[in-house]
């Protein structure tokens, strides 16, 4: 063909009905007409059907950005014609951006390298352009799943490079966005209460005096910690496998195609991935998404910690600590009215039970490795893109919900750095620990206040002590300790 | 009204559009007219709208069963009258056998006690029954949600119900007829090899002998051993806590009631169901469901020992262990021509990681209950219904797609034991641990076979050698070992 | 030898000082001369000197039960001289009884087999029986640690076999008597206060009342139930892989011997041992291992349910819930007088975390079974025989020195059933649902006590109040609820 | 007294017998007279002798120096007299060298927040410095465990101080170095071998050729990134929470405290260590030793596939992959004459498994913080640093026994590319896939070599088979793939 065929712009959709026969090595089978997926990954919907589990459609996305860099590069080497390469791009940019999502049926629980998933994509993409260049689907002509849209590329390097994108992209831009305004609601809170003195509590005991702000503070920083991970962690998936095909010695992709594919990837998505210096561990190990997952983790492990506190400080409203009012967002029981529970910081603990459960299934998947592949792909994938989006979505609905529209119960807080006999330890230095201590087990024993009790035993007079036990002045300053 | 109204058979759907106006204590709030649900399930997709992960259409059905159950004892106490009765157990008897599955769309992530879907279901069921009884929906007229479907029940209780019941007939229908039907298999398989000799292995190094249906035998019995402990841990979901209703002392429920719905679900459902002897307990734990974790997840120990064996022994065709041959389902690669993965036994493994991962999710949600409820109940079923569906799936087709098809490579079985060193365990006791280990030593080191090397030691004779190094007669009688 | 050589009643002991070479097939190695361990042991320490977890002394005990069955049986059946069976069963029973604990000083981190240790226990078995027999140390005579003391055995099916014993003792003699007493002590504690009302608490939050005695019948039910699972998974110990040797099949055992030595170790024991029906699954599997981490996992998952409620329930004492008062048994604070805090709570959480992380290795490793051999035997039985240890510990100090002690804060507890506003529930059946919402809310919002807000609605009066709302009432009878 | 009393040069040990009286607020208790620690330690003994777990010696020894800093600091600030400084210096001195080590005899099942471990250093360093003044033991003169000794310092934020020092320390002084050299020692064998050609195997599979060397720096690059996160996560142990004594605030520490003691630390270990920036993070949660935790686990998540990878690859020696000779340390069974195993492995993966639990239960605990303080702190310094110990003594091991002495099976790796017809991949660009498919499947059904089936097939001869099918120009250039 002296002309190259042109890309006729028609919309997504087969009008077809029934089956349509298609190909692959293991021979024909019957494909639903109306979608773009071919033989294998039928083959696929035959042998894995298993559970509800999909592929995170993230993945099929990310896929397409690298089906698309893949098909730039290998133009651009003239290893692609031209027009091919357009109808491929034109096709990869529908499913990067979510217009083809019907046509990704498949599981989880397939093989473990994550081949089906990328056929289904070739297929998809090929049967696709095809139409978009006025071709017969199933045809393989003129776009070939394997030889053309797979140009340069194995399901062992390719999937891989699809999984960090897609986490990397879901990190950025949907994990770090939420959990960052959650902790700019949070320091809100710090600062909005940073001089309201509320009783201490260690060992779920009452303790010395500190500042709501500074209880606040202290959640917010460990947020930020963890977030500070996840960033660091994030390095790891952007380095990709692409270039390495089979094995990892790049066998049957040109010469460069490493580093080409990465650049056009980073370009395509305005991130900064780079190709991995070691294919052969990028290939057997998954160790940059177990790191990952770890990170989330550690989000999880900070939530938690926060939520429960929020939870237990807001517990009452008569019978229990009831510093804290959180928002009403719903009723909580069909049984006694006016009930309502702390549901938001409920939903997010189980959120936190789940990442930790997804992060023991990556890290036992990431052990298991054999030789040149580690064949957990998909389920290491499925669990972390899961992780992510909980994580995130449970950030924006505790913010929203339940931390911005949190109030203080200032007579209760008041009542509680009154009452609390740990004040005494303000005056230790004066009078000493022993005396201290005999004046606090008399306002136990006696249940009466800790002034009268001070009073009581003689050692100080009403002026001493009220400029002795002074909540605000214990509290010391700022968040960073003496 | 002297008349009870009557049932109009009217089928599933409501024809209206726009929004329908309902009401719960937080006042006012539209829901979709096309939808059954009402005031709480909306308020629940508001707040709620976390992931992709929608509360376990089986904890649904499951629930109408409790609702039918409760209606029929409310019925026959005489609380609720006959004909509302009637109009709940039709709408139940849809929930149940899946008809309105639509019309249950919250999410895992929400109140943990699952009060949201316990009224998800109370609205929608009282809902098709006021549309049953000719009323205007969303009116709780003449069927209230609360009043009436949710009669004697709270969250707290029929929530935990709902859980057991779910996961029983999950555990019943679905996975313990896909596991034995795998542990059938296998048994036949290793009666079909029960006298193919084969090489052992321990520590991964050649062994003395045993036969390919021995070796099979092992894996049937492994599968075997974790069913029956699945089997005990059915026996905790068995007990239900409804009648325990706010907090477990049963309060607004009737005398009775707790045996009296027991008795009627067990009636229903064809299963023996008890009312659970301490309601403190159903309430503010939920060990059972972690019993019930820790079964799948011995079932998910074993199953990954035998999916490993399976494709190591399957490994090759030339540079692996190539015993068995695996079914070839699929094309294994876009660029090696010919080659097939043993992709069965990569999703079993990668469904073993999981159900590991789901079980250290539940066993950590089971630990933080607190105080009179355990609230992590949506994220507990959950995973335990996800575990068992995708164990279930994962042993259908691990059976069909792989297990049955297995081959053996009887060439490559032979070879192995004809040149294993290892036999020469058996000339021992005849020359003595040391001239055997002599002998072994220097057909390794000669590269020559174990007769070569015997024979070259002097120490037997050929007719001595082949009568005692009979690999047949090394690998004893059945499976109980000596 | 026409004369037998006779026992020599010496004490255990070696009176040499410096170095005694002793050998193996990898030839002559020096072993402490006062030892008497040797070469294999030596070798083992040399390379496997990792960390500071020795093999568990229990291991080393129930190994000793082992052998002197063995011996027994061989005895019996005329391979092994009765004067030798004799001086092994005399060295046997010194390593069960725990006089040669400083004989076995290898590590967990060794083969996976557990053979080193067989061969630790077989050289001490067979020195000791050589001095007491007048022989000399290190000359395998008259008793050989591998031809006599090893006799019909292999570590493949002993190991597993002495792991089986060790934990079976364990759970009889240590666990399962601390956690009965354990429950005795929660169950009198329920007793006691089986009419004592307070308020129950759901999401935290206040609800309707409760007695003590039902709360702790609660925690008393999950730990029973929890022993029940652990009672369940003790079955699957009490079956023994000997007799099956190196993989199974029983080579080199002659026939009967798997049964002979279960009944023989059940006879020893006083417990009901038997052999595994399927040898190649207690070799290749170490699933019952796994069974009964699951179920100590389970103990710990009630157990850190009950000392986090305990911890809460006593915190204060004026700024927490404060309705018990938990023993105080050490000083909690170097800075605040006064302080004590829930320590014996402390130490139980953690137990329960470390045995869910023991519980993550063990399954973890029980699923790396490969082929004929599941080589992750010694950090399994380390880990369980280490959770069982610490469980066991925890429950009799958290019984003796918290739980015993613990006494109630009777006029908090009061305190809160007559502040709640929850038990409006009870008037809802008389003033309808909404009313009593109403009046929930009016007592909240003037901060006035629940009898006054139903007063000022003019809804009730005061003697239909005191008939409606009475704590005693709510309370229902029993455990069961309605 | 105008003089200060005189340090005397006495040696460690207290030259008494029987019992000594100790006090705490508590009241009188006896020690062991030849004991240095006091009243709250015995308490301790006496409430929480619990399983056979110790503090971890290694964080008494970073308390040694904490108190030695804190000394120093209060000195410089003249609130403790130089002379007493110099007494705890000495004494804390003995306790960072490890001369102290029989004098910490608690357990890790104690409180929740180190406070006794605390005492218990105090209490040795108090006795100790009163020895060396001449005072008398137990009489708190002239040196107080609480005054002088915690002076400025609370339990709680002393501990996570000693627990992030102890971290650190080891992880630079044990586990990094052991890594390194185990990285070193993997690329040392990656550059001998680097172009022995051996055949890929993915999926189990066989696949196209890499060389030795390629298969090994992909281990040595997976174990450089785990360090690389190790080195990251090192950075939040920096971090030291001491200046926030009782609840993070300071009360009792003087302005600058935080900052000073952080620097002293600095100079007295030559590391980074700063002053946390957040004291109730630094409190309330542990989420920097989860971290660390973390990623002591992908250390082992790396191990485990090399490990595993290693021991497959030696599998053998006739019936495995037979592809290395791992170094034959000793014999591996007492019933399989000449059988050796890989028992480096196997104790590697062990490790690796009890890592990843041991992070199970840190990352549970570090979930677990309440309020303002995480009273998991001894559970979780203790399975991070029992982790950093098995790692890194295992790396050691399994680097000197196991890695620098496998060699490689020369002949058995080329009959393998030899035999392997997935060279037939070099095939294909010039016949095309279909056609290479055909002869791959010819020499498969035939059993004859790759060669001899492309030839049958009349596509190529064998002048251009030898050219095209030439492995070492299949295994590309270095290890970054195309």
């Amino acid at each position: 063909m002296t002309q190259p065929p042109k890309l006729i712009d028609c919309p997504i959709g087969i009008k077809a009905t029934g089956l349509r026969r298609e190909r692959d090595s293991m021979g024909d089978i019957d494909v639903p007409a109306d979608h773009y997926w071919g033989a294998q990954t039928q083959r696929s919907l035959v042998h894995f059907s298993i559970g509800r589990d999909h592929m995170p459609i993230e993945v099929c996305h990310a896929y397409g950005i690298v089906k698309k860099a893949a098909a730039l590069v290998n133009a651009a080497d003239g290893r692609l014609p031209r027009w091919k390469a357009d109808a491929i791009c034109r096709a990869a940019d529908e499913v990067a951006g979510g217009a083809l999502d019907s046509e990704f049926p498949l599981f989880v629980w397939q093989t473990g390298s994550g081949t089906q998933t990328n056929m289904n994509v070739n297929e998809v993409i090929a049967n696709r352009a095809i139409q978009l260049l006025g071709g017969v689907l199933g045809s393989k002509t003129p776009v070939h799943p394997n030889d053309d849209v797979n140009m340069g590329q194995s399901s062992n390097d390719s999937f891989p490079t699809a999984m960090h994108v897609a986490t990397l992209l879901e990190l950025d831009d949907r994990l770090m966005p939420r959990v960052e305004e959650l902790i700019a609601a949070l320091r809100a809170k710090a600062e909005e209460w940073h001089d309201v003195v509320k009783i201490g509590r260690t060992h779920l005991q009452d303790a010395v005096p500190l500042t709501v702000g500074q209880e606040w503070s202290g959640w917010a920083c460990q947020l930020e910690d963890a977030l500070d991970a996840v960033k660091a962690a994030r390095g790891g998936v952007l380095q990709l496998a692409a270039g390495g095909t089979a094995v990892g010695t790049g066998l049957n992709a040109p010469p460069g195609f490493s580093r080409a594919i990465a650049q056009q990837i980073a370009a395509l998505t305005g991130r900064a991935f780079v190709t991995a210096p070691n294919k052969f561990a990028a290939l057997g190990g998954l160790d940059a998404m177990v790191r990952v997952s770890a990170a989330l983790r550690g989000v999880a492990v900070a939530l938690m910690k926060i939520a429960n506190d929020m939870r237990w400080l807001g517990s009452g409203p008569r019978c229990g600590l009831g510093e804290l009012h959180l928002p009403e967002n719903e009723p909580g029981s069909s049984i006694m009215p006016g009930k309502v529970n702390p549901t938001q910081c409920e939903a997010m603990v189980m959120i936190c039970t789940q990442v930790m459960g997804n992060d023991a299934t990556v890290a036992f998947a990431g052990s298991q490795g054999q030789l040149d592949l580690n064949v957990m792909r998909p389920v290491i994938v499925a669990n972390v893109i899961h992780a992510i989006r909980i994580l995130a979505d449970g950030c924006h609905n505790f913010r929203v919900f339940s931390v911005e529209g949190t109030r203080l119960n200032l007579k209760r807080i008041r009542q509680y750095v009154e009452g609390s006999v740990m004040l005494v330890t303000a005056l230790s230095p004066e009078i000493g620990y022993d005396n201290a201590s005999a004046i606090a087990h008399r306002a136990m024993e006696q249940d009466i206040t800790l002034r009268e009790a001070a009073l009581a035993s003689g050692l100080v007079d009403g002026a001493t002590f009220d400029r002795l036990v002074n909540p605000m002045a214990m509290v010391g300053h700022g968040v960073g300790g003496a």
